[in-house]
């Protein structure tokens, strides 16, 4: 026997499809809570992921030049966190009418009753009526569409998005059964639930640029050291006297993700019995952040040294979806009775 | 001064958008309601008209054999009914992705409450819980899109669609106003009320398919005939000797359209006298619309005979209106922030 017939080929690996909204530029919290799973990602799984400006638009339409400033600098930062191009396939949403064409198709047979009772879209029209759009309220539709269009298998989702990835579900079912129910062409999506870690912000509310309470991805060293340095700390905690409790100082978040053990018990012993002082105890995290930056700094200066590059890193990855969507399209244009 | 110094350009002509959905072979109640004003409008008028078969599945989305059968067969029946393709634009919605860009980028900034409350809506989804669907309720957002795409000046439309007309200029307002207040993209266009006329069906209810009251414009001589002498008449006339009255008479609202002053008075007399027997008044409507339809059938042959031909006059009006709402999505994606 030939050593080629014992061969067994590789199954072809599962895709996996995420975006990202381009509001503002990455900071630690993002790395944490997704970019860090997208990079261990992408040499398992055949990764799609995406810029969701148009997602973004549906909550910031009337604040464009947010959108418009930070597409291709979001590109950059996952670049710099390790995203691989040759690995993974990136690209822009709003570079892809196909996205609209399902999202418009798949709307027909979708009822407005699944979208009005997600939570998110009820939760926030409450605290801002300028959201209560058609576009905010078919929000989770233009996502299933997102996801459908490349026939995703696993989409990596938060505990709050599993309602999303239940209704992209649905919705694919649907529109199966009504269109092609002997032959199935959207497959269901699964929830990948991903260990990913929740990194609180500055003041140890959660990390959000509309707290003004981040740290950049790209923020350079001096600055680094200076919002840590300048983060408040355990209120009781006054003077360089006072003894300390980790548990009411945002500081101690920093340590739990940034330090080693033997660190983080110096950091507790010392609080507890003032034995250190705060900017003692934060110069560890600096430099914990300070280094983890350092390759991504690395890298987006390489980027950015050569913003043709990135454009054709994008370029490449939307041809690369193109491909594959238009695939999807055709066969459920024909699957509804519009294939002439 | 030569000749060509003072000719004046002829001012542009206007764009008119019109759609029809395929839901099955055009009858005389198309034609005279809305079909010989498009042919009308051609000569004066930059003229887009349009196969709306996205449309169609707002409402057929649970029965697409009727969509699909009935693309081409009615752009057969628009070019029986003499659009001439060297005049006018004539393309499939489907065919242009541009709409559902359009459409998914407009949704950002249209309230959903604008669409809830078109009466249109309620009415239906009172009816039928079946079309409360995501796409039915957003399907006045979608015929703004198709409006607006091309910049269209003016909509002819009855007067019960004026209401969409009415949630176009205020798709497009609202726009402006947010993304391009000093320069607007989007011009707000005219309803275009026009005279047409209401043929009432076989059986005195409104023309149509889903009533079975039917004449088809393609219908042959002899099912013509048929249909018309076995429709009701005065339901008061039982015998030929009875007198009946032409107010109580489906058959004299073809009379209405089809016959000149002496036939009616006619017609009128000998009914009100039981001079006529109902078979005798229905001759001269029989024999008017045949020899109305003797140059669609003729129109028709021909292109049946080359169905190549009608594919093609397709396909250069697709080519001809992807240009115009190529350049106006270019505009608009600018205007949003989304020209990278
Ligand atoms: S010593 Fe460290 S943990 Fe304690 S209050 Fe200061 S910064 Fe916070
Ligand atoms: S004579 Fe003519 S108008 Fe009178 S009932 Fe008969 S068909 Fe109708």
């Amino acid at each position: 026997m030939s050593e080629q017939a014992t061969h067994i080929p590789a199954a072809p690996r599962q895709r996996v499809l995420s975006g990202m909204r381009p509001t503002g530029a990455l900071h630690l919290g993002h790395y944490h809570g997704a970019l860090k799973n997208w990079v261990r990602l992408q040499s398992d799984y055949d990764c799609f992921f995406f810029v969701a400006d148009w997602h973004a638009l549906t909550t910031h339409y009337q604040s464009k030049e947010v959108v418009e400033r930070n597409v291709y600098d979001m590109v950059v930062d996952w670049l710099a966190a390790g995203l691989d191009p040759e690995q993974a396939t990136l690209f822009i949403q709003s570079r892809m009418p196909e996205h609209a064409e399902l999202f418009t198709l798949l709307a027909m047979s979708t009822p407005s009753s699944w979208l009005e009772r997600m939570p998110s879209y009820k939760d926030q029209v409450e605290k801002n009526r300028e959201l209560a759009t058609y576009g905010f309220l078919g929000y989770p539709l233009l996502q299933s569409a997102d996801i459908l269009i490349y026939k995703a298998a696993l989409v990596p989702v938060g505990e709050d998005q599993a309602a999303h990835v239940e209704v992209t579900r649905e919705v694919a079912r649907r529109f199966n059964n009504i269109y092609c129910a002997e032959a199935p062409i959207l497959p269901e999506p699964q929830a990948l639930l991903t260990e990913t870690s929740r990194l609180g912000g500055l003041d140890g509310r959660k990390m959000s640029k509309s707290y003004g309470n981040t740290i950049a991805m790209r923020d350079a060293p001096a600055l680094v050291e200076e919002k840590i340095r300048t983060m408040p700390t355990d209120p009781q905690r006054v003077r360089r006297g006072d003894p300390g409790d980790p548990q009411r100082c945002p500081v101690w978040e920093f340590h739990q993700l940034y330090s080693d053990a033997g660190t983080q018990a110096w950091a507790e012993a010392g609080c507890k019995s003032a034995g250190i002082g705060c900017l003692d105890c934060k110069q560890p995290v600096i430099d914990a952040i300070v280094k983890e930056q350092a390759p991504w700094r690395a890298r987006a200066d390489e980027f950015l040294a050569n913003p043709k590059h990135v454009h054709w890193i994008v370029e490449v990855g939307t041809e690369r979806a193109r491909a594959v969507a238009r695939k999807t399209l055709r066969e459920v244009r024909a699957a509804m009775g519009l294939a002439y």
